[in-house]
């Protein structure tokens, strides 16, 4: 699927709403890649991301498809708009093991309500491989900007 | 439903488990409540934790949800076993607006493999009133701690 | 929480709608509670609803949260306005081994354009005991009937 | 990902089972192809497969996704196994309004218990084009015929 951008700007919009996202910031997670409607991401492992078993915790592995899938779809809406998630759908299939983590996100069906998305992430070992050990569907909203900012207090 | 714990031991067992829970202590969670099939966390709201808009990061409610759904199965393994999450589907009413979230998890169908999770995530505001903001459903597996070590390099 | 519905004539509204809910009617399901927000259907086990290892067949159970969730969104949303489905998410407890199934559905979060709901299937016995087997979350979207019309061919 | 069926007669094993598919008959669903770790199936519109607007109805869908994932799954288990549905998860890109629908399901990652899959559904025009409908993730477990057979009354 040829996926259009309806912002031309889009790149240079998810690069200014990146430096307000502090959690990604806090969990070391990176944009490594922005195309019109699929993005990729990497994050090194540290024990501040670990879960009890020592693996990688399956809120970092949400954490990570809700950002791909998220700005996946935030590149493809109008001005004045962003995107929030209505819901997101995990599975996992191996518990994560490496040293880094790559995901990429992409929209499945683009709209001009909704958004559905997938999103991947793999486990890269030091040696360059990789295991797919997650995978998700969401369904992603635009909003009105205007809307947002009306509902704050 | 009256959930019967099969080790009788379940709260000190998850109490244990927290000390290693180091993505959890990362983002200021704490477990407050340990029954038998249902757990309650909470966290207080601080930058780190929000995204672009200045709201709750959607990864963080995703990370409440895994958290509460998977200790509320926990409560209920046997000796010697774990819990991994198989699938985590989140769905996101409202944005996080507030200075506190309350996160309940608890079990709608245990089994011998599969342990069937809900879980709710709420804003609770400085007037002492909770909004519930987010939802989520999720399939638990148990895993033996015996073949979590034999797999580990 | 007590949901208002927005068309005061929901009830011969869904009525209205059942009669070409012609898959419905294939199955033998029945609509058999209509009130603001919430729907009861119930449908009798026979041979034609039985996947191979003589169970209700999982898409039944997919079907009735789908209906229950479905009109019990549609219930709320205004005249001139219809629900689509826009994702749902069944678990899947117990194979469905009795004579009649009753399914609820219920909306957990009302919105403009976004219907957040819940639904359970039910086995009910012969004596007259109930065993939930099934639990759903859906987001239902609200389509202007107008809309529907004009990309009709 | 080169799929291995421990059960080399699966594809012998399919086609019984498909004949006590009750409720796949009575939908008209015909498996089309079997392969290790994938199948596709078909089906063509008519009255009784419609919702009151006169598309093909939610549960058709989610029973094809069902079909499609659930059989991709059975072609890959050992003797003796089954596979039942844990989850299922099913998002809807467009309202069906084909007069024929394929749908395509494979394995994502087995497992000795669990079968992660994802399965499509295409709208198939009367010029031959398809359009995708919807799509599914899905949790499918392993359970020994034995262990059915003692559980049935």
């Amino acid at each position: 699927m040829n996926l259009i951008a309806k912002n031309p700007n889009f790149e240079s919009e998810v690069r200014e709403k990146l430096k307000k996202q502090f959690f990604m910031h806090h969990l070391g997670i990176d944009l490594s890649k922005i195309e019109a409607g699929r993005v990729e991401a990497v994050v090194t492992m540290k024990d501040a991301l670990k879960q009890q078993n020592g693996f990688l915790h399956g809120g970092v592995t949400a954490t990570l498809h809700d950002i791909a899938a998220g700005f996946a779809a935030f590149t493809l809406v109008d001005v004045g708009e962003v995107v929030v998630t209505a819901d997101l759908r995990v599975s996992y299939f191996y518990p994560g093991d490496a040293t880094k983590y790559r995901t990429v996100g992409w929209v499945v069906k683009p709209g001009n309500l909704l958004y559905f998305c997938e999103s991947e992430v793999y486990a890269v070992y030091e040696d360059g491989s990789e295991k797919l050990i997650s995978k998700s569907q969401s369904t992603m909203a635009t909003v009105k900007v205007a809307v947002i900012e009306a509902n704050r207090k």
